[in-house]
């Protein structure tokens, strides 16, 4: 008995379906970082505005958010913005000089984080919940458009640090040391990234995603104890829109399973995960998102749709979100990304077992 | 039935019989980079002498590897050296400026891997294993000694990026762009490092070490493919003399069961992966090192305590070598490096179930 050939009506419906684990036709594509220093279109506009006026300015937002749609094919918008906007609206100073961005004047104890403010997004954040509204209106209801924050502890690592690359040592001092502050902040984030992500899912983002790079540094125990139940808090506010919700955490393979008890519907996971192990240790409760590493774009066509093919056959296609395990990188080839792109919108997907009734 | 107590004759046999997963009285305690710059004895040689002065001249780099010894009471001493000397010793100019080692003429073309010269580790590396000949005489039979060198994989990184922070771009570049190149580069280093270690064993270390940070830029199949028979290649090789084999890759817990397969008889992992988890995974197979974080010695004493026992809980005490994640901090105060190897000797070890016969 042949089972009916699937067709996915939009791109919207395919990335729910993906989440959701439904059977789809193929994979939907994104890249993280889509939007940005690798397009020479972004160049342009960055020549002539600085990273925050783009972030700000929802016209410009708009604009850069949608140049990976129209200029590599994606099936998927990323609002072009900054973790770090949510810092700045609890009340922390941001700077974004050319070496990114930085909290100058970071949390140095509990009065700190007592002065730290919730805020409205629709007035504080307008420009975020705006900078979607102005892509809906742009590319129309079939194409769906991803909203994000940090998760609250990369976040409360940020806070702490000011700025980090490498390490953040303060952060995990101040989480032994003075676990009822690392509490009480935890908490104001996630309340904050709550409400924020409503606005922008409000605003019509169909998907949001949390980026939790510095849950590579707790440990299992410490992981569990402070940031999961923080992330849950932020996933469980959003069951009413009822958006899905991707977690993304760098070197997340060893969190995998307590990441699949965050009531994310999807687990991004990064490049050194086997997707295949990945799915055998978490089971179907969730769909995963990734994960071709992205220094395989830096090499030729061949090797990136080699790369995109080897991944989506560990899937089988189904409840696969195909993406990178990582940022894509500044020096990436535009056709390299392009080839990425498409071999995955061509990949041979398993098309799941005949389905029944209305699933 | 009560089990007879067991006690080990010394330290020598607590860490081998740890090695093997025999039952002991309680954990081995050593640190990874325990003989370094948190000793003010340390700094006091350092300020004195290079650090390759330091490496080549057997009475100071037995001095210093001694030092942890005497000032920290580690139940054994890794012999004081650097992964790079294999690459000297094959050929390539290495410095050492105060950043740290840098190999100042790195591999570009298959003709640089050609050059590469099998060295013979009694000649060119004799002072290695005239410093583990020195500590061995200075401490006894009765104090194991620990040798080293790189993963192959991991060396082959040094030898193409030159130096190292972060990203290993280029290695993984040539990788998938001259697969055979990096296959006769990692046999190259395969055999120069077996040969390196036997010489080792025969100088008196009881156990090796091999170090495998960039292991963790590789996928699942990359690892399975190239870095895995290369570290096989190695251990086969040391079977002959019978030291026990430990392989540490940090981000290992990704690679935890292909590392398995290895013929390590011990994993050392990182302070991300639960002990608890990591031995469900591989079961009895092998045994574990680690795994605290090395920030945690920044804390105060309490904590340090509370974390070794921690640890010591989730292995019973059995088929565990107490160490750190990762290496430990420059800052780390030695009253807490020293807390840390207390309490690991005072840590309470569940006695494995009675023994029968000579096991």
């Amino acid at each position: 008995m042949a089972s009916k050939q699937l067709t996915c009506a939009t791109a919207k419906e395919r990335l729910l379906r993906a989440c959701r684990f439904e059977p789809v036709d193929r994979v939907p594509v994104w890249m993280m970082r889509q939007a940005g220093r690798y397009l020479p279109e972004y160049q342009a506009v960055r020549a002539r505005h600085s990273f925050l006026e783009i972030c700000k300015t929802p016209e410009l937002a708009a604009e850069v958010s949608i140049q990976p749609f129209r200029l590599v094919g994606v099936d998927a918008i990323i609002v072009f913005s900054d973790i770090l906007i949510v810092a700045e609206a609890m009340g922390m100073p941001l700077d974004v000089p050319d070496s990114g961005p930085v909290l100058s004047d970071p949390i140095r104890n509990f009065a700190d984080v007592l002065r730290l403010r919730d805020f409205d997004p629709n007035v504080e954040t307008r420009f975020v919940s705006d900078a979607i509204r102005t892509i809906c209106a742009e590319v129309g209801p079939e194409v769906p458009v991803i909203g994000f924050a940090a998760a609250p502890w990369t976040l409360a690592c940020y806070m702490i640090e000011g700025k980090t690359r490498g390490d953040v040592s303060r952060a995990k001092a101040a989480l032994r040391e003075e676990p009822a502050m690392i509490s009480e902040l935890l908490g104001k984030i996630a309340r904050s990234t709550a409400a924020y992500l409503r606005a922008q899912v409000d605003a019509g983002a169909s998907v949001v995603q949390l980026f939790d790079t510095w849950a590579s540094e707790l440990s299992h125990e410490e992981f569990r104890q402070y940031e999961l139940p923080s992330i849950r808090h932020v996933f469980d506010s959003l069951s009413r829109p009822g958006a899905p919700k991707i977690l993304f955490a760098k070197g997340s393979s060893i969190h995998l399973e307590s990441m699949s008890e965050s009531g994310a519907e999807v687990l991004s996971v990064d490049w050194m995960t086997d997707l295949a192990q990945a799915r055998q240790r978490i089971g179907r409760r969730v769909a995963l998102q990734g994960n071709v590493d992205p220094s395989i774009l830096l090499q030729d066509e061949s090797m990136v749709r080699q790369a995109v093919q080897a991944a989506v056959e560990k899937t089988g296609g189904q409840g696969h979100i195909l993406n990178l395990g990582h940022g894509i990188l500044p020096t990436t080839p535009v056709a390299n990304a392009r080839a990425f792109v498409e071999a995955g919108q061509q990949a041979m997907t398993k098309q799941s077992a005949p389905r029944v009734g209305n699933e």
